[in-house]
């Protein structure tokens, strides 16, 4: 389960200011400071990039690049932009991320199969919602795969997020233990393995207290672990949380178990 | 998953000291720590009672009574003390525990069947070996659940325990993976719903830092909780372990989801 840095969020107002003025500085140092704290990819969430957002999109992923050869997952969804994040990023690229909805779909999962590279697929309607029913879930995995092999994506350069809900959601709980269902079942009902990926951080999106998130997290990331979830995205500075990660890769027989290798 | 404390441990020198002058003080204030700590149950591991075994057992399970209302595991190897907790256990009862091993069939299954008690059953080999091919393990469930039946136990008052191994242990990390399998599987296996049990302080036994003890446990939990383990004995002292095992609940569906109720 690779742990994957969702903290460099270009609305961020140093991170924005440092875009507007070309300055790679804060940006090395936020990457830096994710790399220290574990990361092994990074996420790069522009937010809405405006005007000249394929100029900010080169100098963004520049920047980045200054600072880490870890790979990069590359998140906006304007078209242009992500072609532009693609073209500039030499490190290893992972494309975040397509889905069902018809612009995603002509404009974005070509850009994966053009370049060769990975991309995150979400189980989400072409209207953009997480269907209440396990069974629409994996149902809507099975299209996403036809989609992305009719476009000539290899399966190997997919990666499918089932969507962690938030726990305030109507039934977020009952959804989160499907999602743990899903994980474990995809091999099965697709025939073939497939890796996976999760947003930790949507567990408690809103929600103020970070001892509570937290903790929440705490008890989540183990069981995410065990059903076999390939890659998480996860707040890197949340100590407690990347720590229980690292431990329960010795649990499930990813990492080799040592004394040494507990973090705590 | 309930948590039952595994601390009431009667060879800590002032318990003993305690049996010895048949002084209950030391043995209540022991109980109420425990449950203010978040203990559901109660274990009373004995130790080796030595002389006046029966008299020490009944002195003991009086002073714990004294303090709480919680349900007792009574935990012993002799069966003369046993059956003198079991008499003077008033409070909800489990009896912990018996095996294959022919001793424990012969002399203690027998106290749960007259008191209609429920009885913890152990997944050992009748050496007292946990084997080390799943298959194996899941065979002895079936043994142990006919054996229980052949004397005239009820289902419903047996709970199985798969045995939590030592990390340090060879292949114990493949053997606690296991476990969690054997837990998802039992009631396909058996036909039947049955409870489980699993003893979290196994997993780090003899390891001295209590960081990584904690560490290896909070990533643990969540596991052992979603493979739907219903009771857990733990060192209820471990603060951060209780937490994780008390959000488990709230993510597995066992309790309501409620900002207040997420305990960091």
């Amino acid at each position: 389960m690779r742990l994957i840095a969702d903290n460099l969020q270009m609305t961020l107002p140093p991170l924005d200011r440092a875009v507007d003025n070309r300055d790679p500085g804060p940006i090395r140092r936020q990457v830096s400071a994710l790399e220290a704290a574990g990361a092994e990819a990074i996420d790069i969430n522009t937010g809405p990039l405006g005007r000249a957002a394929v100029d900010k999109m080169t100098f963004i992923v520049d920047a980045v690049q200054q600072s880490t050869v870890l790979p990069l997952v590359v998140d906006t969804a304007n078209p242009e932009a992500m072609a532009a994040g693609v073209k500039a990023c030499h490190n290893p690229l992972i494309i975040n991320g397509f889905s069902l909805e018809p612009a995603k779909l002509e404009r974005i999962l070509p850009l994966a199969v053009e370049r060769d590279a990975d991309i995150v697929g979400y189980l989400l309607s072409p209207e953009g919602h997480v269907p209440k029913q396990m069974e629409d879930r994996l149902s809507l995995a099975v299209d996403l795969i036809q989609a992305a092999t009719d476009a000539g994506l290899p399966m190997k350069r997919l990666i499918i997020d089932p969507v962690v809900a938030p726990v305030t959601w109507e039934e977020g709980i009952t959804r989160n233990r499907d999602l743990l269902s899903i994980l474990r079942h995809l091999p099965d009902l697709l025939g073939v393995e497939v890796r996976t990926m999760a947003g930790l951080s949507n567990l408690t999106t809103g929600h103020a207290n970070r001892h509570q998130k937290v903790c929440l997290e705490q008890a989540m990331v183990p069981m995410l672990a065990e059903a076999g979830l390939s890659m998480m995205m996860l707040n890197i500075f949340h100590t407690q949380t990347v720590r229980t990660a690292q431990t329960s890769r010795l649990l499930t027989g990813e990492s080799l178990f040592t004394w040494s290798s507990v973090p705590c």
